[in-house]
C-alpha cells in the first residue's frame, strides 16, 4: 500500500504547488501594479488587470489538517511584502485545480479548464481569470504528469485506479473522468467509490460527473452498517478512544427499526437517478442474523434490486463473491438515468432541487454575502453551471446533529464558490469548513520508525 | 533532466510536509491547552506543555516564491479556528527539516535529530521540542524515503546525485552527507557544490558540513566570471529584458582590475581553510583573451594552486578537461583542514569570527530581539552550536550594494534562529528575507504547453 | 449653539473614557490572567475570572466617523502589548454607556447598572460583568457629572435640556429619562424628540424607554416634509453638491400621492401606541398650497387629530405658534397606552412583534450567530428585556433602497448584541453599522478659522 | 481639585478628538482614492494625493492605559470598511496635537502649525500635511477653545495654570508657552514644571521650549528624595502593596553615598545650560537629619547655589518657605543661557549631542527603520528640527535597570518620528512605548461612588 500513498500524494503535490502558485501570481500582480506606473507595466508586456482586492476568492492550500490557517491575514509587514489581505487555506484536496484534473477529458481540456479558473472580479466587475494572471500555462506544465492516472493494486493483486481524491463533503468527491475511462477500456467491470452517502456523493456523481462525461453507471450499490443505522435511530455516540456503548453489541432491533429509515432515504434518492440499487450490508462482528435479515428486507422493501451481507473485511474478496453476482445481476436490468434538475434552471432552484428532492430541507435561507455571490454569478453568465453542496457527511441534512431522515427544516448557505475551471458553483451549506482540524490526541502521535526504519502505529 | 525536477521536488514535498504537519500539530496543541482541564489532557495521556505562545519560532513553509506571505496572521475567527499568532512562511528549501535530510549520518539519526527539533518555550522558558509535540515521529515517518540519495544523471550521461538542495543564502547551502558519502563509495572523484561565494557557501561547507561529517575536501573549486567581476568593479547593473551595457561587451581592463579584489578575496577566504584552491574562469562569449589572461594571472597571484579557463557551457565536458587536470594535481597537494572557530567559543564570538575573517565586517551590531535570542540560547545550553549566517548573496557584505571587497563596515544582526535538531543557529544579517517574491514579470508567465503536450518556454 | 456643542461633547466624552477603560481592563485582566499563577492573583486581591476571549463582546468607542475601526485587531506585538483579539469600535453614542446614562433613575441605579454591563462569558458559559472586572466603580466616577442634565437655551432663549444623544439607527435613540423628569418639574408643557421615523425612535420610546420610567406622553408629533414624500414616492435621488431634481422643486401631486403612504404608515404605527398624533408639516420655499394642503387632507385621513403646516425653519417660534395650539388640544385627550409587546415573550417573539407590526416584514431570519446569541441570552436568563433593534433610518425595512411601505420581506437579523445594563438587546438588522464613515468630501474640510479667530464654514 | 480634572481632560479630550479626526480623515481618503477615477475627485474639488500607505505614521490616541492598542491592524472587513492598515494607539498626551497646543504662540500660530503636520508621504516620497488631507481648519476650530489656559487655584489658594500635560519621557514634557506668558504678567514669579529628571524634562525644557519661546528661567529647582538616591544607590526595588524595605526607614549612609552621584550628575545637566540651581530636598518622615545634611552638602559641593530641605509634603506653603527664599536670591544671578546643540547641526548630531553629553552614553545605534527615517527627514528639508528623544525616566539611560550614573553604554534608537507642526523630531531610545499598560491590579479597583454619590478610594 506505500505505493499507494506515493503516487496519492503526488497528485496532491502538484495540485497544492498548482494551486498556490496561482495565489502567489494574484498577490504579486497585485502588489506590483500597485506601484508600477502604466507605462512600467507596458513595457513588461502586461496590461493592467485592476483586480478588486475583496473579489478575489482563490484560496492557498496545504495538505495537512491545519485547522489556524482557516482565517488568516496575509501581506502584512513592509512595502515590498505583499498587500495586507482577508484570506484563508484549504485542505489540498479542497482546491480547483484537484478537481479540475477529476474533470478533464484530456490534456488540452485540462489546460483550457486552468485558463478559465476565475480568481475575483476586477474593479469594473469583471471577472479575472488564471489566464490573465498569465499563470495557466505554468500550471499546466505541473500539472501535466498528476493527469495521468496510475496503475496500483490491491492487497489480492486486482488492478485498481487510484487517481485524484477529492472529498465529497467539501468536493465533488469522485475520482477522475479519464480513470474511469482507462479502466472501462480494460476491464468488464468497473466499480468505482462515490464518498459518503447518496445524499452527497452520489448525487454529485451522477448530476456532476456523468453529466459531463456522458458515462453512465450500471447500477449503484449502497453500503449500509447496523451500527451506522442503529446511529441514525438515535443510539449513543462513539466515542474513539473509549469502550463501544453496548446497544452497538447487543442485538437491538427496536433502534435499528428506528434507524432504517436513513437507509431507505438513500435508497430514494438513488433510485430518483433511476438505476438499480445493490445494498450491501458491511458485516460487523457484533451483527446478529435478525440484525442483518432485519436490514436486508427492509432494504428491499424499499425499493433495492437485491440485498445482500458483505463479509470482505473479515474474508476478503471471498467475503464479496455474493454482492458481485448481486452486482453482474443488477447490471443486466436496462434503465434511463435522469438528473435531478435541467442546468438552465437558475442556480437559486439548482440548488433547491438538491436540498428539497435529496436533503428533504424545505426552504433553502441564503446569508447576504451568499446571496451577493449568487446573484454575481448569474450576472457573469456563469448561472448554468451544476451545483456542488458541500454539507456534512453526518446527516442528511446540514446540521450533524439532525439524525435518521430530517424533513422540513430550512438549509442555511453562507457562502457560495465558483470553481469556473472545474465547471459547478459551491455552496457551502451549514457550518462545514473546507480546512478541517487536528483532534485533541492526533492519530499520528503513535506513529514512529522502529529500530529497523519501519513503519509502526499506522494502524 | 525531468526526471530531476521529479525527485528533487519530492525531496522538498516530504520536507514541506513534515514541516508543516509540526506547524499545525503545535497549534493544535495550543488551542486544545486553552480548552481541556488537566483531566482530559491525562485521560487522553497527554501532560500539559503550556507552550509561550509568544516564544514559538517554528514557521510554515511552501515551496512557491510567495512574499504575501512573510508575514501573517494565523488562527483567526470563532473559537475552534485555532489561536491568532503571528507567524510567516519561509521557502521549503529553508526549512529545517531540509537541513536535517542534509545533516542526517542514518535514519536513526534523522530520527534523532527531528527529535530535538525545538519549536519554542514553555512559559517557565523551558525549550520544546517536536518530541514534546509528539509528532517526530510521524515525521520521520514522512521522510524515510525522502532520505535516500537518488541517483540522477547529466545530459552527458554522467552519474549525479542531486539531494536536498538548501541555499545557502538563507539555509546552509550544501547537499547532503549521505549523498556525498554513498559517491565516494562509488567514484574515484567526487565534485559536491556550495552554494554561492566562499563567503557563504564554502564557509558553511566547512565550519557546518565538514565539522560534521568529519570529511574534508581534497581541494577547492573557485567560479569566476570576467561579467561578474567587472560588476563588482563598479559596472553598470544588469537588467533582464534590457540590453546589456556596453562595459560587459567590450574589453574593460580598467574595470576588471576595480573587480578582481573580489576574486581575491575569495581566494584568500578559501586558503584560510587550508585547502588547495583551483580557479575556473568561466567563458562569456564577449570575454576576450586579454581579460581572460589577466584574470587567470591575478588568481595565481592572490594564491590560487591553478587558474584555468572553462568552457563546458558551449562545449560540454571537453570544455571542462583543462579544469579536471588542473584539479586532479591540486587534489595531490597534502593539506591540514582548519576551521574559523572552535565550537567552544560563545554564540557571539562565533558569529564574530566569521563577520571579521570572511565577511570583512568591523563589528557585529544586534538589534533587541537578536540580542535576547542569543542570551535565551546560551542559557539553554545551545551556545556550542556552529552558525549558519543568513545574509546576501550579491555583496561579500550584508548589503548588496556593498560591490568589490567592502571592509571597516558594521554588520547588523536583526533575529537569530534556532536549528537545534540540524545543529546550527541562523543568524540573519541586514534585509535577508527567509521566502522570496515573485518578479514584476515571473518567468512562469511563458510556460506553457503546446498543441502536444509538450512544454515551451522553459528557457 | 456653542454651549449647546460643548455640553453636548462631554456627555459623550464621559462615556467614552468610561467605555473605553473598561473595554482595557478587560484585555489587561485576560493577558495578566494568561500569565500569572492562582497564587499571584489571590496575593493581589483577585479570582481568576477566566473569561472566554471569543465571548468578549464590549468593544471600544471614539467619537469619530472613522470606518477603519469597524473591523481591527488589537493586542498584535509582543507578549507585553496584550493578547490578539478580534473586535472594533463603535461611535461613542453606540456604546451602551452612553445608553446607560440616558436609562438611569439616579446616580445610584446609573451605579447598578454599569457593575450589571455584560462583556462576555467565562470559559463555563456564565456571564463576566463590568463588576467582575472591577471597574464599574471607576465608571461610575467618571460618569457622576455627566449623568447631571445641561439647562441649554435656543436662539430664542427658550430652555431646553439637551442630555445623552444616542441615535435610533444604531441605539436606543431618546434623550434621559432624568432631564424628562427634570423638565417634567419645570414647564407645562414638555417636548422631547425620538430619533427618525415613529418606526426606529418612536417604537423605542415607547417599548424601551417609556415602558422603564412609567411616563407616558400626550399626544406623538410626526414632522414630515414634501420633499421626503416625494423621495419615498419615487423621486430622484438628492446628491449633496449637486443641483436638486426638478421633481422637488415643482409642483408633483402623482409623486406626492405615490409617497403619502410613508407617512400614514407612519402615523399608523404611532396610533398602535394609543397616543393621539399630530402632523407637522415642515414647510420647504419650493412646496406648493395644493401640495401641503393634499398631505394635511392625508394625515387626517389616516387618523391623525391635527395636522398643520408649520414655518419655525424660516420665521422661529411664530412658525410654529398653529402647531404649539394643535399640540395643546391634542393632549387634552384621553388614551390607554399600549405597548407592542409583553416582556415575558421569547426574544424572538419580541423581535417578530416589532419587524411584523412596525416595520411591515412578514418573517425573521437569523443567520447562524444571531441564532446563538439568542438562544444564550435566554439561556442566562435575560431573555425577559425588551429589544432595541438596530437598522437604516432610510427605509421602514433594514434596506435602505426600499422606499414608501414594503411589505412582505425578510428581515435579517445578524448580529444580537447585549445592553444588560442599559436594559435591552439589540439586534442588528441587514447591514447597519454602529460606525459610520467619512463621505469622500467630508463637511469638515470647509470648516476653518478666518484671520480673526472665528469658525468660518459650519453652515 | 475636581475642577482641576475637569479642564485638564478638555485639553486632552479636545487635542484626541482633533488627532484622531485626522486619522480617520487620512484612512477615508486613502479608501476613497483607491476607489475613484481623477474624474470623480475633480468633480469633488479633490486632488489625487496618492498617499504611499507604508509611509502614514500618524497613529490614534486615546485617554487610558490600553496596551492591546499598542500595536493593531485597523480597515479589515469589507470594501466600505477602510483599507488594512498596521498602525496603533498612542496615549493622548503622546499626540502631536497635544504638542501643538503646547508650542502655539497665539491661535494663527497653532493653526499653521496644525497645517503642517506631516502625515506621511505620497507615492513619490513628497511629504503630505494634514493642510493637503483639508482637515487642519477643522483640527483648529476643534482646539480654539483648548489653547486658552485655565486659571486654577492649589489648595491653599494660590492662582496656578494648568495647560497641556505631556510627559517628558514620551513627549517633550511641558506646559503652554501661552500659559507661561500669560503668568509672567500676572505674577512677580512664575515657577513651571519640566517632568522627571533634568535629564529629560529639563534638557528639553531648554533645547525645545526656550529655544521657540526665547524666554530664559532665572534658575532651575531641582528636587531630590533620600529614598530616590537610596534606589540609585542599589535599594531594593519598591513594590506597590508591598512593606517598605528597610534600607528606606533607617539611616544608610553608605547607599545614599553610593546613590547621591545621580543628584550630582542631575545638577551638572542642569548647569550645562548655565542658570543658577537650587536643589530641594523633598522630606520623607523616616528621613534623618544626618541623611539630609548629607545630602544638601553633597548638592552645593556638586555645584548648586542652594541646597534646602522642603516640608511642603506635610506643612504646605509653609514648608517651601525656605526654599522659595532660596530661589528669590538665586534668580538674581546673572547667567548666559547655553544651549546644547544648534540647530545646524545634522539631526544624528543632535541625538549624539543629547545622548553624550546629558545621558552618559558613548554611542547611538540606529536599527534599520531609525536609520531610514532621519535619511528621510533630513532629504526633505527637515533635518534643522531639534530633536525630542523618548526614553524612560527610570534611569539616565535608556535602560531603567541602569540606575545611578550609568556610562559607556551604547543607546539604541529603534525609531525617529517627526512632529513637523509641534517643531520636532521624535526619536524613541531603548524599549519606551508611547502608550503604557494597566498594571496588574490597577488602582482604579478601589474607586467606587458611596452610598451619598460621593467619590471615595481615590487616594
Amino acid at each position: 500500500m506505500e505505493e499507494f500513498n506515493l503516487h496519492l500524494t503526488s497528485d496532491i503535490h502538484a495540485a497544492s504547488i498548482a494551486n498556490n502558485l496561482l495565489a502567489a501570481a494574484i498577490d504579486a500582480r497585485i502588489m506590483h501594479e500597485d506601484v508600477l506606473e502604466d507605462a512600467d507595466l507596458s513595457e513588461l508586456g502586461l496590461r493592467r488587470l485592476n483586480i478588486d482586492k475583496y473579489s478575489v476568492t482563490w484560496r492557498r492550500v496545504v495538505d495537512v489538517n491545519d485547522r489556524a490557517l482557516r482565517n488568516i491575514l496575509t501581506g502584512l509587514g513592509a512595502r515590498t511584502d505583499g498587500r495586507p489581505m482577508q484570506t484563508g487555506f484549504d485542505i489540498a484536496i479542497a482546491s480547483e485545480t484537484m478537481a479540475i484534473l477529476s474533470m478533464s477529458e484530456s490534456l488540452k481540456d485540462m489546460r483550457n479548464r486552468l485558463g478559465r479558473i476565475m480568481i475575483g472580479m476586477d474593479k469594473s466587475g469583471r471577472p479575472v481569470t488564471a489566464e490573465d494572471i498569465g499563470v495557466a500555462g505554468a500550471m499546466a506544465v505541473l500539472l501535466k504528469d498528476a493527469i495521468k492516472p496510475n496503475l496500483m493494486q490491491t492487497c489480492e493483486g486486482q488492478p485498481a485506479f487510484v487517481h485524484t481524491g477529492p472529498f465529497a463533503n467539501i468536493a465533488h468527491g469522485n475520482s477522475s473522468i479519464l480513470a474511469d475511462r482507462m479502466a472501462l477500456k480494460l476491464g468488464d467491470y468497473v466499480v468505482t467509490e462515490a464518498g459518503f452517502g447518496a445524499d452527497i456523493g452520489l448525487e454529485k456523481f451522477f448530476d456532476i460527473k456523468c453529466r459531463a462525461s456522458g458515462l453512465k453507471p450500471d447500477c449503484v450499490v449502497l453500503v449500509a452498517t447496523i451500527r451506522a443505522l442503529k446511529m441514525h435511530g438515535g443510539g449513543p455516540a462513539v466515542v474513539a478512544g473509549k469502550a463501544l456503548p453496548k446497544a452497538y453489541m447487543d442485538e437491538d432491533l427496536r433502534l435499528l427499526d428506528e434507524g432504517v429509515g436513513n437507509l431507505r432515504r438513500n435508497i430514494e434518492i438513488a433510485r430518483l437517478f433511476g438505476a438499480p440499487v445493490v445494498v450491501a450490508i458491511n458485516r460487523f462482528s457484533h451483527d446478529t442474523e435478525v440484525e442483518l435479515e432485519f436490514v436486508k428486507l427492509a432494504a428491499l422493501a424499499a425499493g433495492a434490486e437485491y440485498s445482500v451481507v458483505a463479509t470482505h473485511w473479515s474474508q476478503g474478496s471471498a467475503g464479496a463473491a455474493e454482492l458481485a453476482e448481486a452486482v453482474t445481476k443488477a447490471c443486466l436490468k436496462p434503465y434511463d438515468m435522469k438528473l435531478l434538475y435541467p442546468l438552465e434552471l437558475s442556480l437559486k432552484d439548482k440548488i433547491s432541487a438538491v436540498a428539497k428532492k435529496v436533503y428533504g430541507a424545505e426552504r433553502v435561507i441564503y446569508e447576504l454575502p451568499a446571496e451577493r455571490q449568487v446573484a454575481k454569478y448569474e450576472q457573469i453568465g456563469l448561472g448554468q453551471l451544476p451545483v456542488c453542496i458541500a454539507k456534512t457527511q453526518f446527516s442528511l441534512s446540514h446540521d450533524s446533529k439532525l439524525k435518521g431522515v430530517p424533513k422540513g427544516y430550512e438549509l442555511p448557505v453562507r457562502e457560495v464558490r465558483i470553481s469556473a475551471g472545474a465547471g459547478f458553483i459551491c455552496p457551502l451549506a451549514g457550518e462545514i469548513r473546507t480546512m478541517p482540524g487536528l483532534g485533541r490526541r492526533p492519530a499520528f502521535m503513535d506513529v514512529d520508525l522502529d529500530g529497523d526504519g519501519q513503519v509502526v502505529g499506522m494502524f
